[in-house]
């Protein structure tokens, strides 16, 4: 696309056109890797077609999440680190439709910027794709805007959108909860994707630490630990639904482990977590050390070694137990007002 | 949430939970306004859950889509202005889903800035609570990110994703496209979200105009006229689906009137645009005029008054354009190699 002498044109305006359209093809290929048997292709453009299959009898309903990486960009920029980027978005999003025991049908991504630069775009739409696949989740389209004036340099954002599906049978009944139930529980990799502006201000600004060194506790550098992705959860989750009643789920995230497992029991009923029974990453207690962060503010902000949480029947807490999917036992319900984060 | 002296917590790392879990609520309200019957209330969290419908022998498809509104979000931001922010964002989704026949039915949306300012906030969710509810879509989620150091002052952006459903047996197929059938346009409202960032290249910098003032031909001052919000094409797109088979659809975006009409043919066919039978709304004539910006160039970019298009047989044409659904006949399709836009 080259101009007519002073005429102006929408690439002098800052925006290729060419390049975008270079991206986009690069993105198809990306993510037909990535289609399951429900995409439809077509050639029609604007929309992705997925057809939802549903068994006999069921009472399929659609469970929608969309959420972003927040400043965890921030540290990928900073050290030039996009390869796992990508699973944190899909992983934000796929890990908020398994509560309800939906299973990922499609997932689609936001991709802003100032100006495109295809080394790390496509780094993360590789990223995004691969995540895709191994939850069995069809990268089913996107946008990749180009924002010139609004982003500078190397920023960007990204978005993330999740559709799945779950059958109205076999939803979460809190009113099914019981003193006795199980609180079993999911390994975090560390930070995951939420807090990391609290990091960041303690590690950084406050503790002056560098990215590129090790620090004890960590068994690598603080760059990379931050950076490690998320973990998926869908396929140990949809296998706990398949073994027996799940009476509700967390996606430990905003408001950190307090706050989601807080959330978790009916009034009348809290829940016992039992922090001692998980190895907390060193992360958190290198945010807290260096950044002066009292044990109630990090449980408010971060995961703390548990990334999701399940209640569950203790007949069901065995099978799941026993059936090597990763879950721990970390607590269990009683009568009571509150519920309750032991440390100790 | 009061720190403790000394101890950093979230909120001094520049993330107020507190604003946003009252920002939450307020985006709960509005979004429970645009509740549709398939919207199934949940209080166990993480996900929008939604009971999809399809008549007996139907053979239904989900459509998804996603999209910004661009830099039209910089001239808002300039004028303060946001009330129809929102409407922008959910058009550009929703009209990328009628082209495939597909009745929207969720949005969601993402809005990131470095620190949540309430006054805008309301006003945008407010504005994609109306358009939602215009096009019988029910909000069904979002995500709120605050990203201090990522976006700088009053910066935001803003991301949508719909998802709707179409059947398979009313797919438009361009494979049973003949000469003769005839190319049906929506007007647009103007520049809809599309081009701004050469719009404000031509109008702003090289031309050095003033929002707040007004030029000929505009009817209104040049911020009203970029802000004017894009059209909602569901209603009269999916009526038209109803009354016969629709060929090929195009709702007018990036790449512009041009690329747009250009794909909507198959192979051996070519579609006649004249944009002549259409009146050009006077911002592209300033654009031109004042940016020095080709006609080529123009129809790359920008929509041109036509903001949505469909091919239908000739029999479909005459319904259509007496049902009074705005349609206008806008050209024909005949046996050529490659599309044609006239102006004459």
């Amino acid at each position: 696309m080259k101009s007519t002498e002073g005429a102006l044109t929408y690439r002098e305006a800052g925006v290729d056109v060419a390049a975008a359209d270079g991206f986009v093809s690069f993105a198809l290929k990306r993510a037909r890797a990535t289609n399951t048997r429900g995409v439809v292709l077509h050639d029609l453009g604007y929309s992705g077609l997925f057809r939802p299959e549903s068994k006999r009898g069921a009472r399929p309903l659609l469970a929608a999440t969309c959420d972003g990486v927040g400043t965890k960009l921030l540290i990928a920029r900073e050290l030039g680190q996009y390869d796992d980027l990508g699973q944190d978005l899909v992983a934000m999003s796929v890990n908020d439709l398994v509560p309800v025991g939906a299973r990922p049908l499609f997932f689609l991504d936001y991709i802003a910027s100032g100006a495109l630069d295809r080394r790390v775009l496509d780094r993360i739409l590789k990223s995004i794709a691969t995540a895709c696949r191994a939850v069995g989740c069809a990268l089913l389209g996107g946008e990749t805007a180009e924002m010139p004036g609004l982003y500078q340099g190397g920023d960007f954002d990204l978005a993330g959108f999740a559709v799945g599906m779950t059958d109205e049978r076999t939803l979460p009944k809190k009113s099914s909860m019981r003193p006795g139930d199980v609180v079993l529980g999911l390994p975090s990799t560390g930070i995951h994707s939420n807090g990391l502006s609290l990091a960041r201000a303690a590690l950084l600004t406050r503790g002056g630490l560098s990215l590129t060194r090790r620090y004890a506790p960590l068994d690598t550098t603080l760059g990379r630990e931050l950076l490690k992705p998320t973990a998926l959860y869908p396929h140990p989750v949809l296998k706990l639904f398949s073994l027996g009643e799940v009476r509700a789920a967390a996606h430990v995230t905003g408001g950190g482990i307090h706050a989601r497992a807080g959330k978790l029991a009916p009034r009348g009923l809290g829940v016992v977590l039992e922090l001692h029974r998980v190895r907390r990453p060193g992360i958190f207690d290198l945010i807290a050390d260096v950044g002066g962060v009292s044990e109630a503010e990090l449980q408010r902000t971060f995961n703390l070694g548990l990334g999701f949480l399940a209640v569950v029947p203790p007949a069901t807490a065995r099978k799941a137990l026993r059936a090597g999917l990763g879950f721990l036992d970390v607590g269990h319900v009683e009568k009571r007002r509150t519920s309750l984060v032991v440390r100790a």
